[in-house]
């Protein structure tokens, strides 16, 4: 098996960050045929998913999650803990904190326009660290 | 690790379809003892998961997702590219393109009344293709 | 492979428990330094993520639940089944069964404030499997 570790700088506030080529990097360094990459993104304020990377999609992403899950001053957790980012574990639970594709000669299976996103729902900036475990 | 692409035709539409019998017939041909099954469906507007494969709760699930990520003719993503699928890309993104599932004593680790379904969220039939990698 | 069966009991209706202690307990037992550990709760009305365990998101999470997938009694599920948990399988199907986290000197790969935590979303109290499939 083996672990790397990939460092990604955010903005937060539902910064959308394609991670595709650091994906596609670790298959070449490593001559990946075929195998499994398990990701993990470490914290409980961001996720990891799939979409259609392009503008309207991101916009939309967003908007999707302040409609579904708001940012609200009234949260519990904001009110215990004098913190600002209750929507943002919310969003985080719900999408989940990881994600896993596999290898087929060489590639991602993954569609066309199919990227593997980092969002980090944060309410500030951050460094992210997602930790890649392969299986060949 | 053994590899298997699983082809599906659907509806699109909300197209939920139970693929849990070509899941059990993997591990039928593999003779797959203990192990474990990762499932990627191929494209940025599908999803994998699991229900209660039955009439009523297919309803309920695919009205509840009109209700959350509804049909609108005006996502961003529609606007820009002249499309109609906006909705289905959100829905994907939220529910995920991939599922593992585990085997204990050449059956899958699921409850009685829990199947695996690929949910074709776009507006058009497809045929879809799922990538199974086994490992034991 | 190791696999492992975890029993937990549950008082359902979004019981959300930590289970954190019982992943731990796994990587001790078994003397892990790096690898990755696939979990998997049996059944359609239960699910796990991960989120910061303390009483405020515990409340925020429950009522986000209750806000996206309400409980109600006109879901086509319960009316054919004479049932009252539609909702639990709904929130299930959305949040999935499954989770896997990896291990890095003999750490899971989680933050500081980030818990695996097993939700029971049905209506009476369960005795819950979560299966734990190890890779090395």
């Amino acid at each position: 098996m083996i672990t790397a570790f990939i460092k990604i700088k955010t903005k937060g506030n539902d910064d959308i960050i394609n991670i595709t080529p650091q994906i596609q990097a670790l298959i070449a360094q490593n001559h990946i045929e075929s195998g499994i990459i398990f990701l993990s993104v470490i914290g409980s304020t961001a996720a990891l998913t799939t979409m259609e990377y392009e503008p309207g999609l991101v916009k939309d992403l967003s908007q999707s999650f302040e409609r579904l899950l708001p940012f609200r001053k009234d949260y519990a957790h904001n009110a215990a803990w004098s913190d600002d980012n209750g929507h943002s574990h919310l969003r985080s639970t719900f999408l989940k904190t990881n994600f896993f594709v596999s290898v087929s000669e060489s590639n991602l299976d993954l569609g066309t326009w199919q990227q593997i996103v980092l969002v980090d729902f944060d309410t500030r900036s951050r460094e992210r660290t997602v930790v890649a475990k392969i299986i060949i």
